[in-house]
């Protein structure tokens, strides 16, 4: 019989009401002869109630193992309750936590690594014909204690899962029935896609496309599991992301992603020397501001312009430690725009297809929108631009790239 | 350095701030240089909320493995909680569920019963220093299966953790500054005692003062643990629960309970033959109604005049039930009254003192209080009387018995 691993998130069990619904949908799927294992995350609201009371006590950004010990609580609560919900339907059902699995993660509290997953309970349990009720997100470390994996962890706890012991496939049930070519709310003319690959999914979730956690993508690419998103409220095959050799026929672009929360920086005029990059960008990383896009271009004078983007966030605190560097370096000059936006064109077809590039900026130029950065990597390319433009330079895209209307059911 | 284990239950945990206080309470018993081992409930309101949620799904009175699965996470909360507030004070401090400590408990959901429970884990922990904090209520049975030991649970793990590791003295902290020789609430004049043993202390339990789990004071007891009750929200020495050994001087009597939620039932005619008891009561039993007082008299007529009491609530039910039983046995007739209720004074005194027992039906036919039920045990004598005597009946017993004002202090 094939194992399905089925995760839900937490607006997909945020109610009684909804778990119930949940419990339905695991049945449906056993009325198909597969056998299931559903991993669950806490209720929603759940995790940011228990996040309030650690903040009384330890103020903002509240961390370390207690921490860990307090979130677990959350999924624990939805497995009893789904487990209760499939028992009343006449479903052998068991619910097990991290540790009871005995889901081996790294000692980084909030954000641990699973290292191995016990099969042989997995097995024990599956032999008993039951629905095994997982709880996401959690594991214990080498000492006995309770770890998470940081926020969204389930989804790398089904993944693992699932890989662990083969699973035919792991569907990741979600409040969007699928992975568009763009955020619809952009471009009304987005399309789901039926299907997509790992690479492409790994480059539209970290540009913006929030369907999935990058790490259970990684994961599941790296171990081959077949990842399916789909909706917990509606019917439908949601998108399968496989590994490129299932595609017959690859289109160029996949989707199109951007990122609102941009905010750019420039120093012009650094000298053109070995380690001026790690010397600009050494301070803000410490300062644990992420850095985005990197760019540098050398200048006529031989001195050297230097790029980067940030969240928008951390813009001003970016600015200030970026002009105490450039004083050091004598740098001419520190600028910044927080008013701009990342528009990416993602697909692995474009390693295959040339004038993909020139394409893109040929198709943003007719429409008067002005380029102020380029990155590029295999198969994604992705272009700074003011902010006023997003919509447009989405749409035009999303066009050009012919993912409008039925053109994108050859994916 | 001595050991004591403290127990704060849920209304001394009920909020951040009161979380904070019992941090401030453990720094104050290290302070004063002993380890703590701190057991704690779920925060109050919280086990509600949860069952709640249960019962929306199971319907009235959920039970069953699942049901322990979430109740447990109400106090991983707590333990999570209290120990981010004593680091926070830079004490040293570890969480610890039921699981991690190893305390190990039958297979009875809900209602499990604590095996054992892993020392060395505890001696581990003790030898780091650390304050241990304890999530009281649950367990784990031989297959791994989160269990939990019922409602008040959480004494009786202090309790069993102070009985494994021989601790000094097992303190529960409560939201009452001790046990009183009555309700204060009835009779303005009683005292708080210093000191009662566990067998008085268990006949106050299961009379209605509702201090301690009377599993607790059982354990306690049964261990020779030094239990002492006192107030989570005011300074000062509780009172003692202790072996009667101990004791400079023994009072006659320890206290008054009473208890408001009786009714009593008879059936008068029976056949007085063997067996007759278990024909009348079986079928009572069998309804889950639980029976509390049983008296039977033989009548002129060699039939025999049978009564017991049950809780108000299951009045109507019982008295259906003995309507069906008595007209198979062929019983003259069935009578009832939910209006009494019953009062009982305690105290280990009473072995080696005469007349107690006339000293309290004297006292209470001073008052012109009607007898209507004798029961008595080796250090108790009940009575059932008319509900509207109940306020007078303990003022009069507490004042015969010397419990009044400043006469408590010899106890």
């Amino acid at each position: 019989m094939a194992v399905i691993v089925q995760k839900y998130g937490g607006t997909s069990v945020g109610t009684v009401e909804r778990i119930e619904h949940v419990a339905d949908k695991v049945l449906a799927t056993r009325a198909q002869g597969n056998q299931v294992i559903v991993v669950v995350s806490a209720m929603s609201g759940e995790t940011n109630r228990l996040l309030g009371l650690a903040t009384e006590i330890m103020g903002p950004a509240p961390h370390g193992p207690e921490l860990d010990v307090l979130l677990s609580t959350g999924e624990q609560v939805t497995i009893a309750l789904l487990t209760m919900a499939l028992k009343k339907r006449g479903c052998k059902a068991v619910s097990r936590t991290g540790w009871q699995l005995e889901i081996k993660t790294d000692q980084a509290s909030n954000k641990a690594r699973i290292e191995s997953i016990n099969t042989d309970l997995i097995q024990d349990d599956l032999a008993t014909d039951a629905v095994i009720v997982v709880a996401g997100f959690q594991g214990i470390d080498q000492d006995g204690s309770i770890t998470t994996l940081g926020r969204g962890g389930s989804d790398t706890t089904a993944v693992a899962i699932a890989a662990a012991i083969a699973a035919q496939e792991c569907q990741i049930y979600t409040d969007v029935d699928g992975v568009y070519t763009t955020d619809p709310r952009v471009e009304p003319d987005a399309r789901r896609l039926e299907h997509i690959t790992f690479e492409e999914m790994l480059e539209m979730a970290s540009l913006g496309s929030k369907v999935l956690q990058i790490r259970a993508v990684e994961f599941a690419g790296k171990y081959k599991v077949p990842l399916r998103v789909l909706s917990t409220f509606e019917d439908g095959p949601g998108t399968l992301i496989t590994t490129e050799e299932n595609q017959m026929e690859q289109a160029k672009i996949a989707g199109i992603a951007f990122n609102r929360d941009e905010a750019q920086l420039t120093v012009k005029g650094v000298p053109d020397q070995p380690g001026i990059a790690a010397k600009i960008l050494g301070p803000i990383s410490r300062a644990n501001i992420e850095i985005d896009m990197i760019v540098q271009n050398v200048a006529w004078d031989n001195t050297a312009n230097f790029t980067f983007t940030v969240h928008r966030n951390d813009y001003q605190r970016a600015l200030d430690i970026l002009q105490t560097t450039s004083d050091k370096l004598g740098a001419n000059t520190v600028s910044g725009d927080d008013n701009i936006v990342k528009l990416s064109i993602v697909g692995v077809g474009m390693r295959s297809h040339a004038g993909i590039a020139s394409q893109m900026f040929e198709a943003l130029a007719d429409e008067g929108i002005n380029i102020r950065m380029i990155s590029t990597s295999e198969i994604k390319i992705s272009v700074v631009v003011d902010e006023k433009y997003l919509e447009l330079g989405v749409r035009c895209l999303h066009d050009v790239f012919g993912l409008s209307g039925n053109n994108a059911d050859n994916k």
